[in-house]
């Protein structure tokens, strides 16, 4: 039997999924599982099968069969979004020649090694040099990219992340935010200081009990461990596939709720990869959205449900049993102070959702200048100083907690961090909108029910794949496009008014 | 720079091994990590690399560039050896039409499956026509590799699983030992029953102690844990890469004697990976040399030994103190005992070291008999009732304990069986040489010193790769090939003397 050609690409995206779902377990068992001296022997089997999905992806017959696919008349609306989805792969995966993929990859692996070390000794200088090879390669990479899709050079770095995302969109909802987040913040640090002290739960917190309570969260919220498992690695992450889905976390038996809480925002990556349309697995259209949306299902359970008095109402008295703690710091109401207090600081990965926009934008910002030529790398202590003081009022104590801090740029990922800030917005769009559609989850949630929650996401957000743009989703979701308001209103009345 | 033939293969056998290497892991996770749901997307992920590493093996460059490498002239002996092998596998690989490949695979799954059900109800009636299928297939097979090695068909399927191994070989001393069991065995029985009674040490062993205990023998016995993993699985195995090697075990909490020596067999297995030669990772000849000797590994640890008295003498104390034991069932003369009980038993898995060689020896003699086209499938019951009796003097009560308890004919390894007694010959045969060349090897092993072992090993044959063939490896290490002398003498020494 002849296959036509969009038969001929399903068959060839199914194997290149295979592919990419074994690295991926591969990936998953490196930080969970594997002992130290395996590292080469896996790298050798990651690269290569890198290189076979590379060449999976940039064969000479998919020029032909995506032109035929696409004046296929007979495909339906899925078919023909998995097209664009392929495509939009295609375009991302030929338009480097291999010269420049090999330099990138070859300075990245550099400058990430040498960044190790610089921001361990608050050294910027000793990683400039390398820093600047990576920027300049990445914006070689962006014009050759911006060529092909017909975009800017920051909006094709973009792309690679959050589809059709555009700065000039972006840029709109965080100036929104990032004008109302100042008097905001003091007004929050101001009544925050006039309440009570917030507790601490003392431990210790033995790590078996941690994952049982973890793994009890986890079913609560709807996780399905027949695909999928909770293990322990430095970095937190959710890797695995769509129907094996691996978790992981790190234990601090001093403290519980940090490990607890990332297991939660795990979680709701883990949720939206279960939730994916079976019908379309292997698919690219059956994979997830992006970034943002993932982001958005992470920080919707997080931020949006679990940091919710609602939830702490239920779960407080299950955290108490769990560690057999006893006195007021295992009350509802210090929990929920605990898990929503806010505080200006330098890093990012310990901000609170309050702050956490202000150190998103400060990046968006100073990459998009980066990577238009117009801050040098020289001078970027100097302009991420500045920026954090104008946004936050503070000035790190050295590069170690400033423009050392995170390994995004210095890994060769440019136009990533917006996808924090737009997850954050989307959760609360979402959220806004299922409680509005479904009055019932909140109360529900009290009570330790997460299915209403859980049925809108599937219906409105996880069945639907990739099979509509960002904006399409969002805007079908919930009547109208991305915005700052629900966001907005969300800090308002958790921050002020309750 | 342009590649020599001999270079170009090096690189490709490199690539096919990282390819293998992710297999062998995603095997691992299946067996001892993966969620059942995972089942339908790891399926998909193995086939496709499957179908990668045959594209890359049968690739058409192959042929020229072998006959370019075996051409070279400045090729040093292991380069050689790894041409060699090159070639075998090639050969091995493109040796059958992919319609007879494709009918293998779907016969051979299909007859799994229906054996499965088949044992369970002891109707070897309901399996019949699929392992008819089955066998018609092999045959095919069989005769394909035979016409291209230049071998008899049951050579060819043989030599997939023991390089160079020759039935008329095995044939030799398979005879010789055959005529030596029954009367040694009514000796051992007669000798064991006017033994002191055995008795077994009383439970529970909770899994977490058994894992600790089994970890302990481990690092005695030279395991290295920065290179491997302990973890457990339903069917016990040694799987991974020499350089990360996984080794599962599954523990019984009633009974904690089946585990232990199962993981110090496994480990024996995971030595001769982790032993193999450093400078050849990833080629053809830094792989093991094949079956008999990887078993020959693991037979020497737990057989040779771990039964023995002298390590039972350094660990019996040790299992006493893991479980908290009292009593004379922990002395280390009952555990002795234990050890080495001999009993006539229907079930191959469940033999002890002297019945075990007649089960392989009917397998064998009936496994020939059926690819020389001698033997019918619907008369395999009688046929091994027959032999059964003949060699063992027992008869099953059902299939069940008949012809239908090993998965391998059923799933397509014909050819396989004669490797494990083969192995344990070998490993009688290195265990003597070792112990001649080194006489502190067994007075360190009962202080649980296994360095003088260990290195004996490493030197003569781990550090081999497969650069030797089993014949000159053996006759290297110990002065003559295989033969049955050094088992029997140690089955003598061991039931009959002590």
């Amino acid at each position: 039997m002849i296959k036509t050609p969009y038969q001929d690409l399903e068959d060839r995206f199914r194997r290149m999924d295979a592919v990419n779902g074994a690295t991926s377990m591969l990936h998953w068992d490196m930080s969970a599982m594997m002992p130290p001296g395996g590292v080469e022997t896996r790298t050798e089997q990651l690269a290569t099968l890198e290189t076979i999905a590379h060449a999976m992806i940039t064969d000479t017959a998919l020029s032909d069969l995506l032109d035929g696919a696409e004046a296929d008349p007979h495909l339906d609306t899925w078919q023909q979004a998995n097209i664009g989805e392929m495509r939009r792969r295609w375009v991302h995966s030929t338009a480097l020649d291999a010269d420049l993929v090999e330099a990138s990859s070859r300075a990245v692996a550099k400058c990430e090694t040498v960044w190790r070390d610089a921001r361990a000794t608050a050294d910027f200088k000793a990683v400039l040099p390398y820093l600047e090879e990576v920027l300049n390669l990445t914006r070689q990479t962006a014009q050759a990219k911006a060529e092909k899709l017909g975009l800017s050079p920051y909006d094709a770095l973009l792309d690679q992340y959050e589809p059709d995302g555009r700065a000039d969109d972006i840029n709109e909802v965080f100036a929104d935010l990032g004008a109302f987040l100042p008097d905001f913040l003091d007004d929050v640090l101001a009544k925050q200081a006039s309440a009570p002290k917030i507790l601490s739960p003392e431990g210790p917190f033995p790590t078996q009990k941690q994952k049982a309570l973890g793994q009890t969260f986890m079913t609560t919220l709807g996780f399905n461990f027949d695909h999928g498992r909770l293990d322990e690695s430095h970095h937190p992450f959710c890797g695995g596939t769509y129907d094996d889905v691996r978790l992981t976390t790190r234990y601090d038996e001093a403290d519980f709720t940090s490990a607890l809480m990332g297991v939660l925002h795990e979680t709701g990556h883990a949720l939206y990869d279960q939730g994916l349309p079976k019908q379309w697995r292997g698919q690219p259209v059956g994979m997830d959205r992006g970034m943002s949306i993932h982001e958005s299902q992470s920080l919707l359970i997080e931020m949006q449900a679990c940091r919710s008095r609602e939830f702490l109402e239920y779960a407080a008295p299950l955290m108490r049993d769990a560690f057999d703690g006893s006195g007021p710091a295992w009350g509802v109401g210090n929990l929920t102070r605990f898990y929503t207090k806010v505080e200006k600081g330098f890093i990012r990965v310990d901000a609170d959702e309050v702050t956490y926009p202000a150190h998103v934008i400060l990046r968006f910002n100073l990459e998009r200048a980066a990577i238009a030529g117009d801050l040098k790398m020289a001078d970027l202590p100097t302009a991420w100083n500045d920026g954090l003081q104008n946004i936050l009022g503070i000035i790190p104590p050295s590069d170690r907690e400033g423009c050392l801090q995170d390994i995004h740029w210095y890994d060769g990922a440019w136009g990533y961090f917006p996808t924090y800030t737009l997850g954050a917005m989307t959760a609360a769009q979402f959220f806004a909108q299922a409680k509005a559609d479904n009055p019932e989850i909140l109360p529900c949630i009290a009570k330790g029910d997460f299915t209403p929650l859980m049925s809108w996401l599937r219906k409105h957000v996880h069945a639907k794949g990739c099979s509509l743009s960002t904006k399409d989703l969002i805007t079908e979701a919930t009547g109208e496009p991305l915005n700052a308001a629900h966001f907005k209103a969300h800090l308002k009345t958790r921050y002020l008014e309750d």
